[in-house]
């Protein structure tokens, strides 16, 4: 589905290519101070165009807000976002109608829907992570408010890890018509303990599914994440001393619910399936043909996809601050 | 929460020292053929005291349906199990009412609820998966019939993949009063395309918070998971021909949907937290403590986790199959 | 579904004759003290075989907690409640098994689910409001600590208001293999201002989606009801005045959301569907019938439903309680 | 909250004096034929300034569908759908900023988040039904395909049934500077037996939910209605025949699920609550003041709620008949 959150409820909508790529959010509270601008300053993070790692597509991507905000505050009404699609090179895409991309959901969605907006990926586009992140901006907000601080950043890009090798990894890959993937490391500081609900609503639980329903993430891992698999329990637990942990292989989540040490999640992205390099594929009559993606994609989405990591992160956690708030007595 | 899913949903109570554990699964379609002993097989995976690797705790296990089922049939009515709660020597743990064990629940438990069930963990004990693995033996048997099936596997523990070497380290980090953690793979053969549902409902997001929902689990990988960090766009894309994909790396889902390939899904489990050897903790008190854990505790979960983990993949394909069916044109 | 609440979440689940009936209840805070007594006594208010006026079933309907309560305090993990079905003389409806009865769900689950429990009516019995009201005690004894009562009444039965002749026409009914329905109202007193969710979770809605989901209501009014359509603005709207409102036509519910006035509820029950009396009905094979229910039924269900009505309002208003901690700032 | 669904999801914002107001649909299957047109007719019905029963307001309501549908079709992707404000005297409104009208939602808003946006009713203005009716127009469609139509009257207005009495009740009213409530039915022709969900999920309480959670209605009945309290149970049975129901108390739900037969429900409007007569409220300053309200307000509300009454009905249905189709085996 298109909603997530349990209290604060996101919905995004839009198309690649359609009319606009837009939020509704539903649960905030009452009195947020809340205006255009500080949702527009972490869309700018994720906006493409801006270097020569990322797509030379233009997009202004100028937020409206459309309700929920009365003076300056938010109300506890729905607060609706739009940004219109602008740079629409529609045309481009003409020649995939019929063909299925490799390591795109092309094929899937034809398999489901029996129907698809073929162009830039329609729904499937990285470009429904605007709604996200406009969404994020509130969170983040409200959780600075709260003391709370979430960073995010690169970890590795193609098994590189220095900032100068990374941009040459990612120059390289786009010289060759390629791409490649990369680790981002999220973390929250300042979060109080008791947040995330035991069982199915474990805080770690939340957290993978939020990052995994960002597309190209193919793995998550919460504190040391695959790591815990070679190590003895003597090595993994987190011993307390007066003053709280002694470690945080736990990424700041015991049981499900945070301990107050920072959550440290890492995700794994996979390299752009846009790739200019020959493969072969299917078109939607079954024919196997040859596929060279031509077009303004980026050689590497690692970078892009820090700011709505970062929103993902903020989503969760202000749902959970919100659940929390129920609970107490 | 305690409830799973949005189509099939299962919600799972009971404590580890209280009277009885179990599960209602609601949203069940009717005809289904399912007695008692098409649960009580898999919850006998999942029962400790069977082999030294095991906790030696004993419970039959004895699974009682109460509603749901009439003459041997589904009814489309809510379904509820329960599994009565034997060998409770709640008496091992008096000793652990006023401290907090190292890489348990205790501390957030005590931080989020002001009061816990200290007795075998009370929720927060892997006892709680008895309503899970229950729950799952259903949608097995649902998706078996319609050509699903799925098959768990330790892929590795504290890094050795032979089964002898395996049981070597199991039995090392036991009689070192220490425990081991490890990798498990499940795959689910037979699905077809659609399943999953873009944006939030990603089929790798719904697979990933249920893994994330089991308890020890730290990492969740699809397809190649981690491994796609490293890789060229060239390599990790999955080529059509005529007959399918040429691989696998993405694990069988395309932007969120399947593909109609085995889903491949690896988790990485921690080492079980209850350690014999001496560990620094806290009271509730704040007073810093020394803490050796004597009882019965499994030195390695990853055997256990493989139903479990069985049971969480089932539930979710089951749910996305009765999603799938309302948009059936 | 089987689940009712959005913060306070109650699943029943059970069957007339089948083992047992319960409800598992989640999101309940921590700490509240509870005990089997707490919720017996209002199980004994709705049990039938207490009067002539009653269905003559005996049951002594104990209740047992499996989960959630630990020394004596809710934990804020699921409660687990379950009542065994003893006096289950299934035997009795063997001629039904086959034919629908009149005013009764089986035709209409035969129709959904192509198998039903026939069985006392299954699911569809008064007897699944035994969850209810377990439930509900629970709710009562939480709002009764936040100063919030809740008492329902019979207000006519077959247009009679007066309790002596409210027992005539129930016992001429039942000498006459008839049946009657009547009104029942349900006050909640010392509601705070600020329950309820504008737009599509408005208090009012949320009441009579509660009230119109037990068995044999057919009609819901708040406050004035139905009689607000005969009337002038002028007479509906309640002023205010330094101290409050100067009436309370709204039934303490404006815009959706409560007023801090009490809130005031009428339900509507129809005539119990099981008559002596002779009726034409159908079989599942579609041959036309006559058909005498003999058995132990109440001639008129409205006493027994007033506990059942209390408790649905006591958990409307519960569950709206904890919705509005989440938005205090 | 402000969604509305459990399979076809529908969330609505705005507010009367914002930018727009609008909603979001999620669930919606792919394939189905939809344009502006198709939804620009239902709101045309709703509109106000066409007659002099209704307000003056003059708003062209122009939908822009800005999602989710791609050459003609929906994709089974959100369809977001716009209505910019256009007429917005939000001056008129001044006065009110610090009053509480009475019979409406301003102390109830201010109680609950402390501040409001006062300009026409903000969120509670009825202008918010403009999103509902949007999403409405694709449920009728939807069901129109699948044999199901609804149609909505007014039953009564003030006591008066015959159309030319009615629109003199009405015009008295306005001339006396007072208004007057009413009585709508909608029928549902066509249903399949089988739609809704015993116990919370009933059809009954779906819909009874659904209508009182449209502003100004305090009452509903399904069938029957209140009546029911006079009637024996020979009398309200609805006896069976070789073709059917040989009548039709129940209005089409028997156990919560449809029959098959006309689904039949009426709902209690209440008068308009914005009058000219002088009324005595209160200031947020708590001071007790006279107050008038000047400015375009209907005098019965009753002809516009019809299509809206009939828009929920449509979205009850249509969430059903998708619910329905996950246990078709």
């Amino acid at each position: 589905m298109n909603t997530f959150g349990r209290n604060l409820k996101i919905t995004t909508f839009g198309e690649s290519h359609g009319a606009a790529v837009g939020a509704v959010i539903d649960g905030c509270p009452a009195g947020i101070v809340l205006n255009e601008n500080d949702i527009q300053s972490l869309l700018d993070r994720r906006r493409p165009g801006t270097s020569p790692l990322t797509s030379a597509r233009q997009e202004r991507d100028r937020v409206e807000i459309l309700s929920g905000v009365f003076e300056g505050k938010t109300t506890g009404t729905p607060i609706a976002m739009i940004v219109r699609n602008e740079d629409r090179q529609s045309k481009d895409y003409d020649a995939l109608r019929e063909v299925f991309r490799p390591g795109h959901a092309d094929f899937t969605y034809q398999e489901k829907y029996g129907i698809r907006d073929h162009r830039g990926g329609g729904r499937s586009s990285g470009r429904e992570t605007v709604g996200r992140v406009a969404a994020g901006a509130l969170a983040l907000k409200y959780l600075a408010a709260n003391g709370i601080t979430i960073t995010g950043k690169i970890i590795e890009v193609h098994g590189k890890s220095d900032p100068g090798e990374i941009e040459n990894e990612i120059l390289a890959a786009k010289n060759a018509g390629d791409s490649v993937g990369g680790i981002v490391e999220i973390v929250a500081k300042g979060c109080p303990p008791g947040l995330g609900d035991p069982v199915f609503g474990k805080l770690d639980a939340l957290i993978a599914g939020a990052m995994m329903g960002i597309g190209a993430v193919k793995g998550v891992g919460i504190g040391d994440g695959f790591a815990v698999a070679g190590k003895f329990g003597s090595e993994n637990n987190d011993q307390m001393t007066k003053d709280g942990f002694s470690s945080n292989h736990a990424g700041g989540i015991l049981g499900g619910i945070s301990s107050g040490q920072d959550i440290v999640v890492r995700i794994a992205v996979k390299p752009t399936p846009s790739i200019a390099k020959t493969q072969q594929t299917r078109d939607i009559h079954g024919n196997v043909v040859d596929i060279s993606i031509r077009g303004r994609h980026d050689p590497c989405i690692v970078p892009r996809i820090v700011p709505v990591a970062e929103a993902m992160l903020a989503l969760v956690l202000m749902d959970c601050m919100l659940e929390q708030e129920k609970y107490r007595n």
